[in-house]
């Protein structure tokens, strides 16, 4: 038998062309997909339900680096949260651009379940109410998601012919070059976000 | 004279044009935006330097409901960065889809520089050095960006098919409706933020 001169559709394939086309415009309509697919769009409901299913391809993709730790009662509370908080950052940070897709939609992908449940598990065992364990995994979500597009930041966040004050121009004059002045600010905030937490 | 049968081409026309298709197709291009407003592209140049241009027009449009309160040394220096955080966030939380495009861009727009020329100031004065200004200033910029971006979650933010263990669901059924979870959430991170800050 020949190969196929097209490789067979599958789910892969319909998140990567979605995933392109979110990195090239934006966004992704089906109708795109199925025409950098060279398929009609027709035959893309024989692998996915819908748009919603190919966000949810799109936040696998985006969790994809998220390493959520063995469950262990003896381990302190911050340490479990912070070890999640960095390994979600970093995965999300490889695509900026999905991030205000994904928390535009209900989530459902098994990935992020798992990891907002060790969340959940972790803060309750640790003494939080359920409301604010639901308002700690929020604050660990937008500081998350927020310190991810500040990955993708250029380098010198400023442009030169801003007039800025003393105290602003002081401050800017302190800032490693990028990749290290994200990570930097994301560890000092990680601490004060802990710090907050348990005071 | 007659009316013009077109409104004249302007930088605020520009950024209306931007605007629309960025929040239609998650981006934009000189060529859409000519295309848009039926003008060639050559023609946005009497207006604008460039893309970079755009962006700071759309920054301009993100930020226009940021307040900054009049400089007080007498004030404490959490109510200053809480009140910007609020106004910061919920002047974004307009525009979601433009958070990745402004994050990716250096900032050059006299709004933006005079919200963060009032944090560095109010740090400063605090008795914050010039490093743990800028990253306090990183670590407000992320949160708010990324609650802002909470603010155009859905409803129910999570499916219900979705198999959640009971801690995780004891949470989430403390959860208001919409935006009172969001805005609930966002004054609690706020407060666990400057706890952190101050300890």
């Amino acid at each position: 038998m020949g190969r196929p001169r097209h490789p067979l559709l599958s789910t892969d394939r319909i998140a990567e062309a979605a995933l392109d086309l979110v990195l090239a415009t934006g966004g992704f309509t089906i109708t795109g997909i199925a025409r950098k697919l060279r398929v009609q769009p027709s035959s893309l409901y024989n692998h996915v339900s819908g748009r919603d299913d190919i966000v949810e391809l799109l936040r696998e993709r985006a969790m994809s680096e998220v390493a959520v730790p063995a469950d262990d009662p003896g381990r302190p509370w911050r340490d479990v949260v912070a070890d999640i908080a960095r390994s979600y950052r970093r995965s999300f940070a490889r695509y900026p651009q999905l991030i205000p897709l994904l928390t535009s939609h209900a989530v459902d992908s098994p990935q992020a379940i798992t990891m907002y449940d060790a969340l959940a598990v972790t803060l309750t065992r640790a003494g939080f109410t359920p409301a604010d364990t639901l308002r700690t995994i929020s604050l660990v979500d937008s500081y998350v998601l927020g310190s991810a597009l500040d990955v993708a930041a250029p380098d010198q966040p400023w442009h030169t012919r801003a007039e800025v004050g003393p105290e602003l121009a002081a401050a800017l004059a302190t800032g490693a070059p990028k990749p290290e002045r994200a990570d930097d600010a994301f560890e000092f905030g990680l601490a004060v976000l802990l710090r907050g937490l348990s005071s």
